[in-house]
């Protein structure tokens, strides 16, 4: 599968008292990592709504398994890729590497869909198209 | 003039590893709290769209005082009313009180403006209703 | 079990610009809610660390499903309790409404540690004392 | 006097529901900018704790200047510099650039201080050593 290499620093203000990363920032991190996957194949957020009518990819399911601490300082490669597809969704796999270990597995499960024409604020799922498969794959 | 008490809870993840609020924070919770002084008054950023055309209220300069430490658990009660009036922007201040001390004292100006029909993504200032400024005086 | 009902007003800067929240905002205010859980209870993380020298409960993994879009101005309640104890973790189960639908589900698995005076900045985890059980049962 | 530049690539979730930035993130910048600068010439806040028993540099005062709107995906250069020195004060003054125009201006005055032996959570100021401020001059 296409995969991305996404770095990050971790920074003063990601930490907590406990002098670890407070947790909700690797979902943050893992937000950003999908964007700039797509990004990286021509489909940003911007492209989405211009080339499909698709106004990013909103969330359905997240994940996360915590393995190895995270402080200050520390600067992490995360691996993000397409890791499932079905017909209206698909799941972006991110694994954090800390040197050479794994410090944080997760995934984001996300649907393809467009804003319902009938009902405002409601998005409607549809068929990935095969080209956007392909370039992803 | 008008005031508006906002309640603030110091929760964990809003403090960083030297044990303390991590600075941003104050501008998030002063964020906040204009909003409600203003929604208070029938004014909250849906109705000044819906009403004036006016997409919420965007900053020209913030600024704050950091008088005594807040950290983890701590409750503080952030004053916020509008201290001075432009013609097309206005000044927001916060006093945040931790028991009987000024903790931080902070303020935003922000401008009154819709969004320019001939330049996309800009905005033009224009004068504040008088109905406006008596709601909050 | 024991449960606890924690408020979450949506506020502005929680929201992205498709005009619903950040997800990791309801990783945010799990968090929350898991402490405020504890601390009903006298186990908020400062009574931990003197009672336990346990410096709050770091995560192992953690989940959400999102079920219905979340926007700005939203009053959700977030109802929080342990739903399973392991020997030497925990898991909080979060669920999120909005009105009377179920908006978010999720669930943060957690392990009863402290610091290993050998090795600084590890944890070895330690058996759950019953009283603890007890006063979340 | 010494300069940082440190860039920033604006994310999705720094963005509000106006499309633009949501402005704390522009002080977590400041911030993170801030702390790379004094790393860069070896005075990040671990080198601060250990040579000094400083642990990071606590704020006084913050103040940001909005010139530009800044939306999702810009990419910014800030550079950062101490443009003040007191005695037991520094200012560090920022300059958001996005492309050739000036989008932020900002400044953070710190403090240099040690924690007070004899009232825990209190920090004490003392003289800045010639050698920090020849480093950064």
């Amino acid at each position: 599968m296409k995969s991305y290499e996404y770095r990050v620093q971790v920074e003063w203000g990601d930490c907590d008292p406990a002098q670890i990363v407070f947790y909700p920032h690797f979902y943050r991190w893992m937000d950003e990592a999908t964007l700039h996957l797509f990004d990286e194949v021509g489909l940003g957020w911007n492209e989405l709504q211009e080339k499909y009518g698709v106004p990013g990819l909103p969330l359905i399911s997240t994940h996360a398994d915590f393995k190895v601490p995270v402080v200050f300082g520390d600067k992490l490669v995360v691996h993000a890729g397409v890791s499932e597809w079905g017909s209206r969704s698909l799941t972006v796999s991110h694994t954090f590497m800390k040197g050479n270990r794994v410090a944080v597995e997760g995934w984001e499960k996300r649907v393809w869909a467009r804003p319902d024409p009938d009902q405002p604020g409601r998005l409607i799922p549809f068929p990935i198209p095969d080209e956007v498969k392909a370039k992803l794959a």
